[in-house]
């Protein structure tokens, strides 16, 4: 089955389309796993405990993990995750030349899907596109200010910003190889809509709704592709919902849910 | 010390532009390292003792140490790298998003630069740029072939293509936060020149000579800024110049050697 297959089916069965990221920030992690000898394991253990039902895919970033207890952390999260039946998206932005890509790429032996950045072109992430059944996320346009920075520059061909010739790119991409789809921010609904007007068959995962503040309705009506497939992210709104309390676990789950029933409304 | 000062001592210190790159492919292993209890790690350090006194950095490739004995494989390779007094860019191509880039950044608590990715601008990098006594080497054109898809394209405004409106923006940063440079493949010398004469005083990292075949005049002659700082990477031309015979860490040696003593006729 096409990792988008694959989306579409959990989207289907969880009724859902929430991603949940997953950050384990060490410094804000609860008291009660501290002590555990994979912190951030525990920590995401509870966590995809309390959310999984609620959750089309998790979403673990590889800035959490850029460690030797954090990649063990990691490959006993995925493995929890996919215990549950849940797909993991790993949010790495990864892309290198030649024979190091091919070894990022590898990567996708253990998880589903992968976030990666277009700056060094095509033969960079063709270790990832041409992995079967694995999903590739194309940075397109990022929700921070620094997007505006080249994302936004005009081209001096094709009409277009630099941004919606990435999604053009990765459209032909998902022609040749498949399982290609954009990370577009929920943060200006204007280019989200112009970017699926653009590409109406990709997936789109979309950040920024939660703690960076976008738009969830834009989210859900221009994130999803013609077959109803994509993901609307939030972490830190999820897993430090209940930050401060002991019934840490227990809020992230509520706030899961709150944030699926949110998006569903506008399915 | 600025780190562009501390590579320009050890430039000095060593007579060498030489970046060693340190990709321990798990599949090239020789087999006397293979049953180490930390393969990688025993290889890189027959490397670094035989390649030392000719490198002006070592350049470990995150992607080679993405797992858990990854991790403490690179942490002990950093070390002894600083032993022999010899600098560490981190090879990573990183950038991502707020607290998430602000997590990357914390490896530059261990190494002394790092490679990043411009793609998501400005604010994405500040946590890499702010950081004291840190280099921060800015992607800007590479010398594969998707160097050309979007790195390339000519941009409506300022008549430029978006690698030199990044190797401007890069100079700005430099000005800004200091010990900026840029990674620019040798591969196109004509591009090579053109940046160079663009940003006078930005260090760059060249790669591409060696296995990927660059010139190794251009790179010397366009790589470094007015002050003789700048690097040349090779990283398989070294590592594995011995691979197929048991003398291999001293063909590392010589091949360190021979690629200091050309790049030193241009200098």
């Amino acid at each position: 089955m096409s990792f988008v297959e694959e989306l579409g089916a959990r989207i289907e069965a969880a009724d859902s389309v929430v991603s949940v990221g997953l950050d384990p920030d060490m410094e804000r992690l609860p008291e009660d796993v501290q002590d555990a000898e994979l912190p951030r394991w525990a920590f995401n253990r509870r966590i995809i405990d309390a959310t999984h039902e609620h959750a089309a895919v998790f979403k673990p970033n590889a800035a959490f993990y850029e460690d030797s207890d954090g990649w063990r952390a990691l490959r006993e999260t995925v493995a929890y995750a996919h215990g549950k039946g849940v797909p993991v998206l790993l949010d790495a932005k990864r892309a290198d030349i030649g024979n190091t890509a091919r070894q990022y790429a590898e990567i996708l032996a253990h998880v589903d899907a992968i976030t990666v950045n277009p700056y060094l072109g095509e033969d960079a992430l063709q270790p990832f596109l041409t992995q079967d059944e694995a999903g590739v996320f194309v940075l397109c346009r990022t929700s921070n200010e620094g997007g505006m920075d080249f994302q936004h520059l005009e081209l001096a061909a094709y009409d277009r910003r630099l941004y919606e010739h990435v999604a053009e790119r990765a459209a032909e991409w998902n022609a040749q190889y498949g399982d290609v789809g954009l990370v577009v921010g929920a943060t200006a609904p204007d280019e989200l809509q112009a970017i699926r007007e653009r590409v109406p068959e990709l997936p789109f995962l979309v950040p920024g709704v939660g703690a960076q503040g976008g738009d969830a309705e834009a989210a859900v009506e221009y994130g999803l592709n013609d077959d109803g497939v994509g993901l609307v992210n939030s972490t830190r709104g999820v897993i430090f919902a209940g930050e401060h309390g002991s019934a840490w676990a227990a809020a992230a789950g509520d706030a899961a849910r709150t944030l699926r029933e949110r998006l569903n409304r506008h399915r």
